[in-house]
């Protein structure tokens, strides 16, 4: 097998995803696994990915590039925040290199937002990718997950983000809250979900009451376990493109993300005639980290 | 000591209160504990209620009127439901004899709406005491707790009602979420709690994007952790009010329930100009209880 030139690892709170690439970042070899801030100890990183690395036969003169919140106080070294407006070649200049481990392993920054207050650790590597790609890219992208990003970019910097807890959100009610019990974890009816966004971008100061109603019509009227579910997603997301309407209206917003999340994002950008289009998530990650790699092998000399 | 002429039951998801009292509501014993619906079957409910009255020595012939979730189509035996418009007189005479029981026990109906869809069980006998001692009550019942309950009161009838989710999501996200990370359990600053409310009912639809930001404040900021958690609860709390200002715009509110809840909802109708007052939930239950349970004698002739 041709020889990795480096290998780029994506550690977040609850995952590891980690790829040998060569120096474009074709994909040599994978692994992931469930290891993440959440379940690891400081002592525990070097020998998770010491072990991923000897699984694959990855040489230990091959260097490594981790995003994500490996790099957070809480993590395994802290890799402090770039401020935004970041420039993303800045994540390649400030990655912080591992001390007492026996290769050469660097963690890439966050970007952090003074005023109003705001943090990222991973999505900006996911955008340092995007521009890898679209080096002119002016705009606004969208990345759903557990806490959804919101980025506006410009001249290759991240201007300003904000941040929804929508995912973690609905998470919580559709699985802890007594909504639980009106929705299964598997149906879903898209009329529903649709009918929520509406709802909500037309009416965003009533979401408050319409939570509990998903729960009423389940016990005295004739919602389904699919309606319900769909119906808590589209309030939610509605809840969310009310807020931050600036960042979408009358733009062509790029989401990236896990594709299926994407969709929705996208049906409910469609419902209000707004457009979008949808990168992945993980190419995105990919071709960031090749782009920091690069960036930093430039600047360390090394 | 006065023989009990009757047993009142305030039977939640949560828990089981009883007193033994006389017609005027005179309390002449009480017990309470952690035996609500959900954690019980069907078959545990007699043995809870029949040790809890040997404890007391309550004789087996003095009549038991329960109200709450104990008449739920999950609990022990169900009560259906009033529809609203629902005169309070009709709780007592909804009453329903529960089978296969050594005691007279009656389980009084919650309140459901159709358009929209609601429901209630225990906060209609909270309203049937507090017509017991205001039959002229007009205007709108606030019931703050884990499901608050906003309510309209005219002709002795529940004209219409509203349920905000606003103490399970605090719930939820003050301690399961990302922000528990940033919140002790018992710290508290009036003023945070203040700035949320505030913010939400000036800008109700940025809630979404504000909720993250009690995160960032404390890793990019200065914010202590009894800001963050007043601040989670003002957020939310002026979210509810944003969702329900035609039951309190212009009115004075009566506010029914914990004296430490109610609280926090008089200071948030004071930041903005409302008025209100309060009585104690405990009470309340207890009056809605005599009232029934005298309704239903004369109704029965039992």
């Amino acid at each position: 097998m041709t020889p990795a030139s480096f290998v780029g690892v994506d550690w977040g709170t609850s995952s590891f995803r980690l790829w040998a690439l060569t120096d474009h970042g074709h994909i040599l070899a994978a692994s992931r696994g469930p290891y993440g801030m959440a379940q690891l100890k400081k002592d525990d990183y070097a020998s998770v990915l010491n072990n991923s690395l000897d699984d694959l036969g990855v040489d230990a003169s091959v260097p490594v590039i981790i995003c994500g919140m490996a790099g957070a106080a809480q993590g395994w070294h802290e890799a402090p925040y770039c401020s935004a407006p970041a420039h993303l070649h800045q994540l390649g200049v400030d990655a912080v290199r591992v001390p007492g481990v026996n290769r050469d392993v660097r963690i890439l920054p966050g970007v952090k937002q003074q005023h109003p207050a705001n943090v990222m650790r991973g999505e900006e590597t996911q955008i340092a990718g995007l521009l890898h790609s679209h080096p002119d890219f002016l705009g606004t992208v969208c990345m759903p997950g557990t806490h959804t990003k919101w980025v506006t970019i410009q001249n290759q910097s991240i201007v300003d983000f904000e941040t929804c807890m929508t995912g973690e959100q609905f998470a919580l009610l559709s699985s802890q809250s007594v909504l639980s019990h009106s929705m299964s974890s598997t149906e879903w009816d898209d009329n529903a979900f649709l009918d929520g966004v509406r709802e909500t971008l037309a009416q965003p100061d009533a979401v408050a009451r319409r939570l509990f109603s998903i729960r009423a019509e389940t016990l005295v009227g004739t919602q389904t376990a699919a309606q319900a579910r769909a119906r808590l997603s589209g309030l939610l997301i509605g809840q969310e493109l009310a807020a931050t309407r600036p960042y979408w209206r009358d733009q062509c917003v790029t989401l990236i993300g896990e594709p299926d999340l994407c969709a929705l994002y996208a049906i409910a950008f469609a419902s209000c005639d707004a457009r979008s289009h949808t990168m992945t998530g993980e190419s995105m990650t990919i071709a960031g980290l090749v782009s920091a790699y690069t960036v930093n092998k430039d600047t360390t000399g090394d």
